[in-house]
This record gives C-alpha cells, sequence and structure tokens, in this order.
C-alpha cells in the first residue's frame, strides 16, 4: 500500500472556480486531500495554491499526473511543480571557514530532522574534511584561486550534475556565485546571510551592527539571486542584543540565529512549501 | 454593487472529496473564492475549514445560503457557521478596576482597528463611568453585593440580550461567570488572563511569577469556559523579565502584553477565523 | 523624612579607582547606594556609570551636591549629570495625523505609568486637538505653510522654554526638525521611527517592508540628531509578518510595536538610565 | 604579565557603604575593576554584587585575596566566592537517550564557545558512545537496573571526585538524582527542562502542551534541588507553535530551545554570572 503524499505547488493569474477545478482534479482521481493551502494576492489578483493529497487509492500512476494535470494548468496559465513526499532531495552544502552552520546541518541530519541527503560538502578551504568525513559525507575541496573562480565554478557544476543535487545550500559561503551559475539552479540555492536583511547588507554586519548601536541583530534565510543580499526572503529571527556586547559577542549570538533560521528555510524548502513570486515568498507554513 | 464577502467556518470527521464539494457549492453559485484555509487532524481525523467568497455575483441571495448549503453539511455531519463580512458584531466589554485593556479597546475603536461597536461597558465598579462616557459609549455599573451574584447575572443577560450582544469581553473582569451564565455564550466570551497559562492558574499570577523565579512572563486570551482558566486559548504573548523587576515591574510590563494579547485574541474572533474543537482552537491566520 | 533618592550618570576615560572613588564620595557622605552599575567599553576604554543613592540621612543637601563633586568630576575629565527621583520632568510631545503613540502616552499617564507630565501636545494640524483637550492636557497648534517652518520652530522653541520643557517626544511627527532645534535640546528628543532601523530609513517604511518580503518587521525609538534617522538608538522591538499581510495589516500590526517600543524608550530616559557617548547609548536597565 | 582577572561574587543583607568597602579593597590593592554590577532586593534588603578587575598589578597574590578578604567578609555577614577567568572549569554531561542536547554542547566546544572543558558524558545507555568518543572525550556508561540506584550514583560521585569535576550538566538525563547526590553539588548541576515551568511539570511535556492547545512553548535552564522542577530558574526562552503542529512538530521545534537554552545557562554560569539566593537566581549579564 502505497503512503506517500503528491504535493502541487501552482500560482496563476486569479480566476473564479479555481479551488473548485483544482479539487475537483484530485477528488475525480479518487484522491484525499490532507492540506490545502491557498492565498490570493489583493494587490496582484494572483493565485497561489498547495494541495498535498495520498497516493494512497489515487487512481492515477505517479507517472500519469503531470500528463493529465497540464491541459488544466495551460487552461489557466499556471506555473507549477509536482513533488512526492518519499522522494530524498539531495543536498550540496557549500561553506568556507565558519563552520558552526554545517556542524549544526551535520547535527539535524544524524538526528533525523534533515528531510534530505547531504551529498556532498564542497568547500574552499580544507578545514572541514576531517569533521564532515568522520560523519560519512564527501568533502570536495576546491581552492579558489585569483583568476579561476570561472573554472572552479564550472567544476563545482558538473560535479552537482553529476551527483545530481536538488538544492545547493550556502552555508556561510564566503565566494559570491556568478550569474551563470545562479540561473542553473534557481530557487534551489538557500543562503544565510548574518544580519536582519536589508539592515547591515554586505560584508561584516557584526562590525556594521556594533558600530550603529542596534539593540537586536538578526538573520536572514534567502534564495540566492544575481543581485548580492536582495533574493526572496525566506525565513528571518532576531535576537537581543545590549552595549555590553562586544562584536565577538555578537558573533557568538548571531551563530545561535544563523543556524536556526538556516535551518527553518532548508526545512521549508525540502518539505515544499515556498512559491516564489517576482521578488517575494509565499511560504504555507 | 455588493462589497461584503460571505465566510464558511465548518468542521465535521474527515472524508474523500470534502474540499471538492465546498469549492464546487461556490463555484456552482458563481461565487469567487477570496481566501480557502484548511487543516485536517491527523490525530483525530477531523477536518476544519474557513472560506471566503466574494457575494458580488453570487447567485443565491445571503437569505437562500443556510437553507440551499443546508443538506451538504447534513450529507457529511458538518457543524458550521455561516458569516458577512459586513457585518459590524455588537461587543459589551466586562470590566473591574484594572482600566488598561478597557483603555485599549477604546483606543483602538477610536482609530477605527476594532471591527466590532462597543454597545457597553459593564463594571461592578463604578470608576470607570467618566472615561467611558467621555467616549460615547453606555456605561453600567452592576454592583456585586455578597449573595445577589445570581441576581446580578440575570440582570447582565437580560441586557446583553436587549443590547442583542455577539460577543462579551472580560476585560480583566474580577468576578467568576457562573455556569447559566457560561452557557448562554458559548465561544463567546473572551478573557484575558494575566499569565502564561497553564502557569499560575489563580489569583495573583504577578506575584506568583516574582517568588517562583521565572524569566519570561506572559498573558493569555482564552475562550471562558465552566472551568476557570481551562479554556481554549486563541492567543499568547510573552516578555522577559530580570531579578531586578518587582512585582510592580511585573504589573507594569505585563498591563502591555495584556493589551495586546487581549486585542489579538479580539480581532481573531471578530474576523471569524477561529473554530473551536473540545478544548482547543483552530486559529486561520 | 527624606524619601528621594539622587542619581549620578557619569562618564569618563577608565582609570583606576573609579568606582572606589564614586563610592566613597557617598559613603563619606553617609549616603546608602540603592543601585550601581557600571560599564568600561573594552575598545574605547571608556568608563560609564549609574550610582542611586537615598538623600535620607546624606548629610549633603541636594544644593550642595553639585559644588562638593564638581572637583572629582573635574579631576577625572568626567562628564556628568545628578537627577533626583522625585522630580517630575516637563514633556512635550509633537504629533501629526498617526494618533496612535500620542493615544497610547495619554492612556499611561491617567494610569499612572509615565514618570513625567506633559504639559503640551504640538500639531501640526488640529485633528486631536478634542481628544488632548478631553483629558485636560493644553493643545497647540502650529500650521506648517512652506516657507515659514523656521519662523514656526522660532515660536515652537520659545514656547518650550516658557513652558520649561524637559523632554521632547516626537510621537509620530511629520516634519524635519532643523539643525537649530535640535542643537537646543541635544539628547532631549526622543522619536519613534516606524521601521527596525537602519532598514527602512526614510519614507513609508510599511510600503518598503511589503515590497522587500521580509519576514519581521520593527520600530526604533531614538534621540534626534541632525541626521535623520541616524541618532543613538535607546530601543528596538520586532513583530512577525507573513506573506499574507497587506501594507495596511502591516501598519496596524507595526503601530502596536510603535507604541511600546515609545513608551519603553521614554521609561528608560525618564527614568536617567541612558548615558549616550558618541553615536550610541548605554542603558542601564 | 598577567592577563587573567578575578571575580567576586557575593551577597549579604544591605548596610551602606557596601560598595565602597569593596571597591576600596580592590583599590587599596592597586586592582582596576573592568566590571561591576550590583542589585539590592527592595523586598528582603538583601544585597548582591559581582566585582571583576584585573590581576595585572594587582599586589595581592592569587592565593592571598582569600585570606586578606575573610575578614571584610566577615564583617558584613557576607556569602562569597572567589574566581579567576583563566580557570577552565571541568564538566561531566549526564545524557539519556535524546542527544541534540549533548551534540551542541560538543559543537560550542568544538568551536571554542564553551567556556570549560568536557571531562565526561555520563550515560544510562551507550547509544552515544561512537559520537562521543570521536571527539576524543571519555564516555562512561552506568546502565541503572532497578534497585542498584543508589550504587550506581556511589559510583558515578567517585568518578566525578577523582576527574575533579567542577559543574555537572543533565542534558536530557532521564534519571532523578537522589538528594544525597544533589547536596555533594549545590548550585552545581544543570538541568535542562524540556518546558516554560511552571507550566507542564512532570513528565512528556509536549504532550501536555499539545493537549493543552497552548500557542508557545519553552524551555527552561535551572539549578536541581531536591524538589524536581523547582530548583532556581537561570535562563529561559520560548517558540510560538500553532494547531498545525502535531506533538512530533513541537518535539522538534523545542529541541532547538532546549540546546540554545541549555548552552545560555551554562555560559552564564561558566562565566561566573550567577548568585543563587533561596529559590531565585540574580543574573549579572
Amino acid at each position: 500500500m502505497e503512503q506517500a503524499n503528491a504535493i502541487l505547488l501552482l500560482s496563476c493569474p486569479d480566476r473564479k472556480g479555481l479551488v473548485a477545478r483544482l479539487s475537483n482534479f484530485i477528488f475525480q482521481n479518487n484522491g484525499n486531500i490532507v492540506h490545502a493551502d491557498q492565498y490570493t494576492s489583493t494587490s496582484s489578483r494572483h493565485f497561489f495554491m498547495r494541495i498535498e493529497w495520498e497516493l494512497n487509492g489515487f487512481e492515477l500512476r505517479r507517472e500519469e499526473i503531470p500528463m493529465v494535470f497540464a491541459p488544466v494548468a495551460r487552461q489557466y496559465g499556471m506555473t507549477w511543480e509536482l513533488h512526492f513526499t518519499d522522494y530524498v532531495p539531495r543536498i550540496a552544502i557549500f561553506v568556507s571557514r565558519h563552520l558552526h552552520c554545517l556542524h549544526d546541518l551535520i547535527l539535524r541530519r544524524d538526528m533525523g530532522e534533515l528531510p534530505g541527503r547531504v551529498e556532498a560538502v564542497i568547500s574552499n578551504h580544507d578545514d572541514a574534511r576531517a569533521l564532515v568525513e568522520q560523519f560519512g559525507i564527501p568533502y570536495y575541496h576546491f581552492p579558489v584561486a585569483p583568476g579561476c573562480k570561472a573554472q572552479v565554478e564550472q567544476d563545482q557544476l558538473a560535479l552537482l550534475k553529476e551527483l545530481g543535487i536538488d538544492l545547493v545550500v550556502l552555508a556561510r559561503y564566503m565566494q559570491i556565485l556568478s550569474p551563470a551559475f545562479v540561473d542553473r539552479y534557481v530557487n534551489k540555492i538557500i543562503n544565510i546571510h548574518h544580519s536582519f536583511l536589508p539592515a547591515f547588507i554586505g560584508g561584516n554586519p557584526y562590525q556594521q551592527a556594533y558600530d550603529r548601536g542596534v539593540k537586536i541583530i538578526g538573520a536572514t534565510g534567502h534564495y540566492v539571486t544575481e543581485d548580492l543580499d536582495e533574493g526572496p526572503i525566506i525565513a528571518q529571527d532576531v535576537i537581543e542584543i545590549s552595549h555590553r556586547d562586544t562584536v565577538s559577542d555578537i558573533q557568538t549570538k548571531s551563530k545561535d540565529l544563523e543556524r536556526i533560521v538556516l535551518a527553518r528555510a532548508l526545512r521549508l524548502h525540502l518539505e515544499n512549501k515556498i512559491l516564489v513570486h517576482e521578488s517575494k515568498t509565499v511560504v504555507f507554513e
């Protein structure tokens, strides 16, 4: 007996009858909806929906669903994705020298909290090799020398392709990805930025927060786009600081935030709860 | 042209085709769904839904809807309510001597933030009369002498009925309502409790929080049931305290919380976003 | 018997023996310290202290304290202020058309939560007159026509001087104060900015937050300096939002924040718990 | 040149001249105070202070300080402790089968964030051995069979003594320690409780939180006393939940909280920032 669910994530211009059309599609094929989340933007009159239904008893085989659904999607001008809950996404984690997020993700993977498989840790340094390999995860060191960045990215893309990577996670990766790289993984690269965006864009936000004397700092998980720090925001969180906190104290507090916010962003993506529309996300929690 | 929306709030045992049946009901009568929130409890297999659609273009007149929908509801064993967004609920606020919540509600009413009409302020003291009447709200003083409580409640119930009250708000009302009173307004009496329930049930939670040395205090907005402090929780919030906070400091900090949490609970109720099931709420935010 | 306390707020370059010198000054005059907070910046080696002691039993009369303390202060190069807890500061509130913060401050004054006296509400509009006068507070309407701003500021400064105002509160005042005005009340003008500074500097931060798709919004209470939105931050707080929140929802949520953050900043100032050093605050909570 | 600081943590009945007496003690021996935090309870008139000063230039050798300070302490009836910032406390972590807090502490130790040395992980199960030993930490397995608990505790106490353990951390240890054990480590055993105490005392707080339908859950770091869940609270934090969260979702969210709250409580203890008085803590942050 099939235990998995199917998930449709879709968006289109709003029209009468959309919810009925979609729920009928599932009901007429004898599916049982377990989650249905819908949102219509009142400003843009755009319609967003996430429907999850049980494959058990559903009369279409997995591979038939896209074929049968495509005409419906075409009729309404839908952008759509189909996922199955028993598919385990393949993740590559990019990291430089700050390892707290990497370590946290490995811990969650070990505890069974990460709904994905870490297929590779990729770094421009070799520092984390022992830690990573000790947990049985392959480690790839790509030194980035001046002038050879384009070649390195090509090699990385080849590796990602070979490993069948679904999601790239920048867990404090200190290199900027080129537009060519980003275009290959649209809405499939998640970065953790160590500030409450759009405050403190760019380098060393800990120092910037200290210098400005803010009373709260934050962290932001977002999809990577060509414009650095401008990608659609998935999750944010904050923590209080005071005048007593040095730059180093701010860093220590921020690291806890970064780990939690990155993990939350990842989980939402891996559970197929995010729709991106223009520069923003619709997150069905 | 009709600008209002209709809202169906319903729950029933889960079955295949529920979302389809409900969205078809609306679509077949030419309605346009603007919000649809659905939740199925995985533990109890109970189904909850809130659907909001535009009356503009809908082919049933308001008064016809219940008649046409009743057979659907019967078929699936639904508990349901129908609301219209242009109906302005009539509110009675009960208060004793702590007036911060009352004052806050009056402020929100003045700023147009309260989606309801305050028809009466009812108190066992006469202290707040000047404040309330100055804003043009009728004030009713019901002194509660020992032994006459039952009679007072009867008089209050008569007044509420006469005024057509839809929602009773206990904005720090220091009298316990009898089961007979509560039964007349099931899930229609909202209380603000000045602690993070279930911590510090009962009298003087500020002192209890101080004595226990907690580092965080809270406030809870909940529906009133026969069991004091056991009603379904609608909203909660918290704030940090430290050893430096005296009981009086705790009270001051808590008052801000109480105002915000009560206002949030009220708004959720008045916007028909809450379903009560057994001792818990489903809140569609 | 004297019930009030004296408070010294001071800062100077760090040196050995500062705490001893200061506590001896009080002890040798038979004072009893009830609060002593000290902080030394490790980056600038600057020393900050707030000491509060009972005047009851203290051997110097209030007016003698500055004279006796001045040589100590000179010796260490201190910047210092002396306050007494029974002095009730005189406050002027500036407001334009958004009245939620004004209303909140009036409520707190009524509940005895504001450790100061509201001597004037000053506005470039006449809208709030009825509300304000109803609570017995004088209302001053200064229309700001193009080209006459300098004159209006002169008139306002004359009024503030006449009323002996200690603290100016910009409770959503939509006019920019000139450097000449600000210089007259250095670290004595508190503004509430309706965003989490430094994010969304400038006009319409609600719309900016909506457009950027942030998941958290904030409010900032700060001293006003010549550089708009760059003054020393006193207090900040945040609240979560989601894709479902329209600009108007964001505004409604933010208003609660603004009220609380402004009230917190005011309380800290009025209780003499803030030291300003360069562009930042030291807040002894 | 001596880089370390000395820290005095003390409390006594309030009296005039305490701050002066203490700061003079340091100044007269040519010490430079870098932090001084003081608090007097207005209800109990009890005085608490934490003073930290540089040993560099201080005229007493470390071992002389207690001897010279003892008469001062006696005169005022002080309870006091003396610490040095370059001493690295020796920690034993007790754990059962939930390993998220253990894993987190190991991560922080690896990143240099834990101001202490983990000398032993002690468990009633053998599950975590591989994980722990892989990081070079000794692992001790003490199976707890019915009837042999007293013996196991004696063996554990002997081990702690042999290892010179300063702090015992119960990182989700599912055994209740006997009063005899607790008496040997008064205010030196820190437990993480997986609820917002005093809500949901006792077993399975995740289920309790789910059943009660709370909208916020918490975690509590506290010293262990004979009365289970009644020890002095060091740190607490909370996170929002909704009706959509199953017991398992609550557990997942809570685990992040537990890790952060336990780490915060540990850091405060290891930095000698906590004074315990009766059943409460004074935390100088």
